[in-house]
């Protein structure tokens, strides 16, 4: 099925598609998880629901050649995962849609798909509450995941404010340079292990993203799609501008892995001035990594840097080569 | 991709292939959506969640020489609500999973997708909360539906008693009935406009089965998979046997299309003998057509029978053809 890429519909960007499907479902009916990382639903009797789902397909999302089914598996609940962690929730279930070429279908692929569902279930305490097989051209998986924020409110793209201070909870790149060296030639690199490990068995950071919501951050969002790209997603929502001073890069990456590279699931926590002492404190509490400071919201949307330099939301590749 | 059949992974039978992946993920987590229509699910701070996941892949469940891309969508929402309907609950939203051949992927076939969601969106007042989209090798549609009992309890599967009244909330057969009419040669019979609609836009009962619900059902199931195959899963699930002595045809539909034919969706109840005329008052007031009396529930899970014939699982085709 060719060789992967970011998972993006052919011939419009995935944010285009998005764009004219809210304006397909716009006619009467909601669509807030079109917008957001995840959607929040009010549900009658009880608290807000967050709510996402994300799928991962063969040939599209992953190369079953670099990785195993299990990884496939993995892969899939944590993608979903993240964008429970990058609004702040703590998972309650999930719920698994497995389709499975029939070429392949002896039962080993399905069940090797559960299998990495299933680890990464308990290493998250993310139960599976439903599921779905069937036979199909290609393996797909696609997650649906319920969160709740207990008593708390979500946080969303869209209310970074100016002033607001710009935090990754870790170095970038790591999955994109896993990514690389699995598919260079048999001989031409020694393929670290880490690396490999950071692509096939990437982590939703859902306690990172409890912690800076119980801190106050006012926006966040998961680097799914790269650093360069999604905060340009999290400034186009919240109409501002930026300006980064400093790129965390993963070991073994390079600055357009970490700029450009998708799933390494950091995130983005924007937070007010006042209130990043806090933050870090809590983050230190909560043994989590130290969250690292990379920039500032400004007020001009217009203004996008990396030190010196326009940041763009696409074409970073060409400016930093 | 080969004629449309019903949605079961090829080599095992739906059944088997979600045994095994019970037992898989029986490790230490739970799947209890894998046992009922849908599953129920504790939010902290909230209600009791009904929630269920359904895919329509294109080649296995659809054949879009048959449907329209908004056809498809509108089944795969469909299908999935009526698992809610099944529990007698109520939707309150649903996210929406969607990958499209990169070869048709000009945009059409996504937005008509989206297009036929929307319909069945605004048919049920169930809001699109969530999407995804990708590209991939087939068009399929896994659609994730959330849902409250507001009060009450979800209606199961298991917990069918000897001595209960077996009702169906409609006649059966005509989705099956139009897939026929559609797939014979053209000037081979002429197309009834209504049977094809049954095919390509069936509805959940949702009604329905919130009525049977507060009627006091003890167990229900929606036909998706044939009524002869769906009443037998009820019976497995609650342990116990039946007898029936009807079975609604829809005009224009075989006595095997009834049984034997999937995406109905009308509802198997299960009641009580106390509760039968409560539960037909509740439907006119309701303005619900009338259900159907086809049968009683037997305490030997060995008996099962229409009539003085037995009616077994995937058999019946042979028996009945």
């Amino acid at each position: 099925m060719g060789s992967p890429k970011p998972g993006r519909t052919p011939g419009l960007s995935e944010d285009q598609t998005l764009q004219r499907i809210r304006r397909t479902l716009g006619n009467g009916i909601e669509a807030p998880g079109l917008r957001d990382d995840a959607a929040v639903v009010d549900v009658p009797g009880g608290g807000p629901l967050v709510v996402s789902v994300d799928s991962v397909v063969e040939g599209v999302h992953v190369d079953l050649g670099l990785c195993s089914p299990a990884d496939v598996g993995w892969k899939a609940l944590m993608g979903a995962l993240s964008d429970l962690a990058a609004m702040g929730a703590k998972p309650v279930g999930a719920l698994v849609a497995l389709c499975v070429p029939e070429s392949a279908e002896d039962g080993a692929v399905t069940l090797g798909v559960m299998e990495g569902v299933a680890e990464a279930s308990r290493e998250t305490a993310c139960p599976v509450v439903g599921g779905d097989v069937s036979g199909g051209g290609v393996l797909m998986v696609a997650v649906t995941v319920l969160g709740t924020v207990e008593g708390g409110t979500a946080v969303p793209r869209h209310a970074a404010r100016a002033g607001d201070v710009i935090f990754v909870t870790g170095p970038c790149g790591a999955s994109a340079a896993g990514l690389r060296v699995l598919r260079a030639p048999s001989g031409d690199v020694t393929v670290d292990g880490s690396l490999a490990a950071a692509y096939r068995r990437p982590r939703a950071r859902l306690a990172d993203g409890e912690t800076a919501r119980q801190a106050g951050a006012h926006a966040m969002i998961d680097v799914s799609d790269g650093l360069g790209l999604d905060l340009h997603r999290l400034a186009d929502a919240s109409a501002v501008g930026f300006v980064l001073d400093a790129v965390p890069v993963a070991e073994g990456a390079t600055l357009a892995e970490a700029l450009g590279g998708g799933e390494d699931y950091e995130l983005v926590v924007v937070i007010g001035p006042g209130d990043v002492d806090g933050y870090r404190k809590r983050c230190v509490e909560a043994g989590l990594r130290a969250p690292a400071r990379i920039g500032v919201v400004r007020p001009d949307p217009a203004e996008r840097r990396l030190g010196g330099e326009e940041l763009g939301p696409l074409g970073w590749q060409h400016a930093l080569g």
